[in-house]
């Protein structure tokens, strides 16, 4: 299994993927601040992944304060909180952990424990959601896996993979279950401009697993498509909003409009944690403008004139009517997602 | 102007388009084998570009024999067309100009002309040709440019500017005809995965003429456009089939997907010399696989694992259903392309 992030006694352990798959080296953060670093580099990315990031940069926070009361920690706890959401904008992931984090501080505060037992109980908070990420990766990979072609072609985009959660992957979970259950799966990666996502980490993961991978640029999903290669569609995301519309890597929504030109199934996949109830519609999502360099450069070595204006939006918004299906750990959602969504969170 | 290609007493002058923008260099070929090398190696690029560059080959194949007559020259002849149409496959024009100087070969040695008659003549042949190339795309660009938005975005896809053709452009002389018109064009141009022919040559020389261009990724498109920021999509063409069916640069069939889904009109600006007749759709138009190395390597630096299996198609083909108008030097053409498409042809 990838190691995306592991505990340690000295700090958090990220696997370094802006290196990869030309190095395996890992960055060791031991302080609150340099997970926020983390995220913020895309040392580690993907929404599952960094939401546990930040928990354990929470975490983290706690073992580290001077603070010697709970009442000493409790604005150092707020600023820890802070910094960790401002990493990034986008993945609703990042801020469902952190809350969870604070609201179990607030009860644990409130039931008078000692800052050392709040430590040890937001630690184990923090590898709870690291255990769960990894079990729910696995079961929406078996309910998706029912709806991958016996055998075929599945495109996917970015990396929704092992290296995007604490192991395992969403959309490329979804491919591992179907693959587990015996079925031929052919993946196209699309490369995943501008930061190489599918190119550098889908392709590396899954030639681990010896699944096999093609690699293609962005632009040739549509011939591949019309070329009959590909029978499925999967991605992660990033936030789905009550409606369904779902934020993910940009890119994912043109993909959406060639598969449904196609007639082929796009389908998302994603953690409950992902589901934000509280954004109505994918128009409320705010999406995070990342720095021109990762369009103009690349490994130091500049591709564009000087001086030429660029756009560098990291996510779009697939609106929900091009979803077939969206799979959780929870089960499968159709459409209406409005009214599954809703049903599904009732259920808990 | 930007001198793509010039014609010099000692051999064709290029600018080289692999090093563009950071790098304004030439390339002198002095043979008609580098002159292929300088096509296959993509030194130069663009189909109207490549098919000039071919003509002037042949001259140069003509310049630098060591025959001495005309029957002595015609085995050579027939080796110096063959190898530099097995330069690319793809697009036509590099076809349409070698056969145009077939053709006049041929009735020249049949008139009985000398060999330094003959050589003479078939540079000035190629001389025409590339005059006729400037003077077609400003009579496309000052067509196409009637459709252009008063004020607005266009969207690009590849270079299909001054570099793609002997100066002003196809898809770009259609902006710049609508620039010299007084209309506001704010022009997004796709970077082209994989040569980035968007995000060097298309930014570097608008940027040079000072027309407003952003650089996007491809991959970007879909989201502007439902942002309402793009007003119409004009691209190049490397073949038109019979039927409208056009080759482009990988990619195109994407981006017209997205114009469609998003009621934004997609238009094509060719020269009539991209347009072969005797391929009736477009599934007969054969398509370029270019070296992995494209796809695997970005800007010298490998970003893919090793051994990844890749595509690297270097075209694809757009139905005619999704194209809205093609603009060429004699009018513009809608559909039914295949009855505009033979109407235009027969009136000549």
């Amino acid at each position: 299994m990838i190691p995306t992030l592991t505990w340690t006694p000295e700090g958090v352990r990220f696997i370094d993927q802006t290196k990869l798959p030309l190095e395996e080296s890992y960055v060791l953060a031991t302080t609150y601040e340099q997970v926020a670093e983390v995220i913020v580099t895309m040392v580690v990315r993907g929404a599952p992944a960094i939401g546990v990031s930040a928990a354990y940069g929470v975490a983290l926070g706690a073992k580290n304060t001077q603070a010697r009361t709970v009442e000493e920690f409790r604005p150092e706890f707020e600023r820890i909180c802070t910094r960790l959401a401002s990493t990034r904008p986008t993945a609703v992931n990042l801020f469902w952990a952190i809350d969870r984090m604070k609201a179990l501080f607030a009860t644990l505060a409130a039931s008078g424990l000692s800052l050392d037992e709040i430590r040890q109980k937001l630690l184990a908070e923090a590898h709870t959601m690291y255990e769960d990420d990894i079990a729910a990766c696995k079961q929406m990979g078996a309910y998706g896996a029912e709806s991958m072609p016996q055998e075929g072609g599945v495109l996917t985009h970015c990396n929704a993979g092992a290296l995007a959660t604490c192991g395992y992957g969403t959309a490329l979970g979804v491919i591992r279950g179907a693959v587990e259950q015996g079925k031929k799966i052919q993946v196209y990666a699309d490369e995943t401009r501008p930061f190489l996502q599918g190119a550098r980490l889908t392709a590396w993961e899954l030639m681990a697993d010896q699944i096999p991978t093609t690699v293609i640029c962005d632009n040739m999903a549509a011939t591949l498509m019309r070329q009959g290669k590909i029978q499925a569609v999967v991605v992660g995301a990033d936030r789905i909003a009550a409606n369904g519309d779902t934020a993910n890597k940009v890119g994912t929504y043109n993909v959406a409009i060639l598969a449904r030109e196609h007639d082929i199934p796009f389908y998302v996949a994603a953690p409950w944690s992902t589901i934000d109830m509280a954004t109505p519609t994918g128009d409320q999502i705010p999406i995070e403008e990342r720095p021109a360099k990762e369009v103009t450069h690349f490994a130091g070595r500049q591709v564009t004139p000087n001086g030429v204006e660029i756009r560098n939006p990291a996510f779009d918004v697939t609106p929900a009517r091009y979803i077939a299906a969206i799979f959780t750990e929870r089960g499968v959602l159709r459409a209406p997602y409005n009214e599954s969504l809703k049903a599904m969170e009732l259920a808990g």
